[in-house]
């Protein structure tokens, strides 16, 4: 299998990524003896049945194949006393490219969705305005708007790389709290600079429509900054699960401030104190104090394949892909190991690499049979690079769960079965 | 409703884009008294029956709003003799941003959907290659893909601009057979390499598994080029409408080349002359002489709001929004007209600007109750310039159906009533 003219460029099996395209990957996939075709014979193989007969037609709204049916978020609540609550996760290991479908972009419910009638909605902005104001669908419709891809991602995602011991898991029961879409809105300064924002100000407090009244604290900053009023997603309105009619959308952000369902926006002088910024979402140090409104999502990224509870059936060359992130900017480089972090490759970033964007990345691996720890490593256009999983507990503690962005370890042993492990 | 803030940039009430964001729209929506509220009254406002109890939790496969069940496409085909056979269109006018959802991404079928096993599914190449290969789908999965977010067109789209009347319609109607999405997939020119392309070869003909049997070809340097062995549509698997479970995709160029349920890539010396590149998607000339292999989608734009049977209900200020592409570069400019041509003003392009993609503009209108007509024209990065219907008509003639990329020009009357007019 091994080919001598493949560029080794770092430990354990890893190939320059100038190999991805073009010769030298013969081995890469079981492809099929040629005896199988006669010179020029291949219309003489079998005309498969659907071949046979003309399918059905067109539809006003598509579906996907039954052969895929079991591509679906994982759900978890079974809690009687949170109705509602919990969250699904996205299966990253089976999607490709950067956007996530709007069917499997995670969500989190704090009580769960409500079904919002968008004529009876409404948006008040008030408290330190000189004219306060309120808004129905329709009105927002009618402003100017942007469109942007952006990640989101829960600030829980991964959080299990806190534990003392590494959980059996996907990539999607581990981090599948991260999706990918463009969303379009109106940009809330276009708002706040109508309703006339007091000198005063300095906090804009974003309550949504559920029963749990969601409520976060956003600094004017950057309110008047990228955030959107996202009405939109992937070019259809946002669906219930994401907030619809309308969501506060606070790119880079951990998640949870992007307010789903929102009705409120209240201009303070100080932080609201809600209840899920101060019971929830802080980041307890080691001292047992908590840091709060530590908002942007670290510099992130992921192995998606191989990862967890996969297995390798061959030895060979593999195409090692994942995803990459950060809340402060795009990605400018990721770097793997195949060696559990002593040596480095660079992989190929092979999608867009917008700010605040999943970005796509892939190199080859060539697998020998022996044990390996796959890993990789994002530097973001800022130049913060992702911290090991060591140096982030080194800084944080372990008492917290939230914002974990450490570099993720898969295990692969010499029966192919690739592990989540603490390395 | 005039501000004399405002700076006219173009006849009949065109804006300055520099408007869209910051101050002087406050009369763009019609926004609520605010008369409604006391001071910091918001919270006092009824309490809608869905902010009072939870609501249902997670799910594995999302579902859009029952308030938007009624966005979309269009389809048509009615004729017995032509079972499968039609298209479907994508509700432009309703859409934002430039990414469409996989569920109305438009279709076009030559003999309907077939229902395809992908553990059954093979894709041969051969012909002049110095090893003819078989690969099934999981083969391909372990090959390296690009991401890469693509418009799809149809060389039909917009057809109707050859006629001798404007056709009475919408957005979607007239110009719904284009969409756009992140395609990933493994590049064409890998599979070839591997294969070894004979030197005399200078085509690709490209076969797919449906009952038609579609068939086009691709000269080989496009296929050495761009062309991708598309698997995944915004980032799940491509759907059977779209040509699961693998479609050529060839950006920039009419739709039907880029053909669906792929099963066969045949390397010739000639084009093979396959029926849709003979009786089908040719330009005839005024001579009736036909142009044959014409495949980039011309440089082109439209307004989708205000567009076709909408209709303006007040006087003031409008976004006019639309999209533009082009098949052989990026977007760099959008310029709109109001007087029907006479005088143009530069959009605001708020999207991403990516190779052979949609991209979105917009720019602020004033609307004073008189007799306008909208138009976009779109500059491509090439310098490509959208024309006029009549240049296009000059030089093309009239007789052919395929390739319409003509300025589009919306009509609105002192009623405010939208409709499509040759102007």
């Amino acid at each position: 299998m091994t080919d001598s003219k493949l560029e080794k460029v770092a430990g354990n099996g890893l190939l320059n990524r100038r190999h991805l395209l073009g010769l030298g990957l013969a081995g890469a996939g079981s492809i099929a003896s040629s005896a199988l075709l006669g010179a020029d014979s291949a219309l003489k193989l079998e005309i498969p049945a659907w071949s046979q007969q003309p399918g059905p037609g067109t539809s006003g709204y598509g579906s996907r194949s039954r052969f895929t049916e079991d591509m679906q978020r994982a759900t978890g609540n079974s809690n009687p006393l949170y109705p509602g609550g919990g969250a699904s996760r996205s299966p990253l290991q089976l999607l490709q490219g950067t956007i996530t479908p709007n069917s499997l972009h995670f969500e989190r419910h704090h009580s769960g969705i409500p079904d919002i009638d968008p004529a009876q909605h409404k948006l008040v902005i008030n408290g330190l305005v000189k004219q306060p104001l309120v808004f129905s669908y329709e009105d927002l419709l009618k402003y100017p708007m942007v469109s942007k891809i952006y990640f989101l991602e829960c600030s829980g995602n991964s959080g299990s790389g806190y534990g003392a011991n590494a959980v059996n898991g996907t990539a999607q029961s581990l981090h599948g709290l991260v999706s990918c879409a463009e969303w379009t809105g109106v940009l809330l300064s276009t708002l706040l600079d109508e309703a006339g924002v007091e000198p005063e100000a300095q906090w804009v407090s974003a309550v949504g429509a559920d029963a749990a009244s969601m409520g976060r604290s956003v600094p004017l900053n950057k309110a008047m900054d990228d955030v959107l009023i996202a009405l939109f997603q992937n070019g259809e309105p946002v669906r219930p699960a994401q907030g619809y009619p309308m969501r506060l959308f606070v790119p880079g952000w951990e998640g949870n401030i992007s307010v789903k369902w929102l009705t409120q926006l209240k201009l303070t002088r100080e932080a609201s104190q809600f209840r899920d910024e101060t019971s929830k979402y802080t980041d307890t140090l080691p001292n047992r104090k908590s840091l709060q409104f530590t908002f942007p999502m670290g510099t992130k990224s992921l192995i998606t394949s191989p990862s967890g509870q996969m297995s390798l059936n061959r030895q060979g060359i593999y195409q090692v892909t994942g995803i990459a992130w950060s809340g402060s900017g795009s990605i400018r480089r990721v770097e793997v190991s195949a060696d559990g972090g002593r040596s480095w490759a660079d992989a190929m970033i092979e999608s867009h690499q917008s700010d605040k964007a999943l970005a796509r990345f892939r190199i080859p691996w060539e697998w020998s049979g022996g044990d390996a720890i796959l890993q990789s490593r994002a530097t973001d256009s800022q130049g913060n690079v992702q911290p090991t999983r060591n140096t982030l507990i080194d800084e944080r503690g372990s008492i917290n769960f939230y914002h974990f962005h450490g570099i993720q370890s898969w295990a692969i042993n010499t029966a192919g079965e690739v592990s989540n492990v603490f390395a």
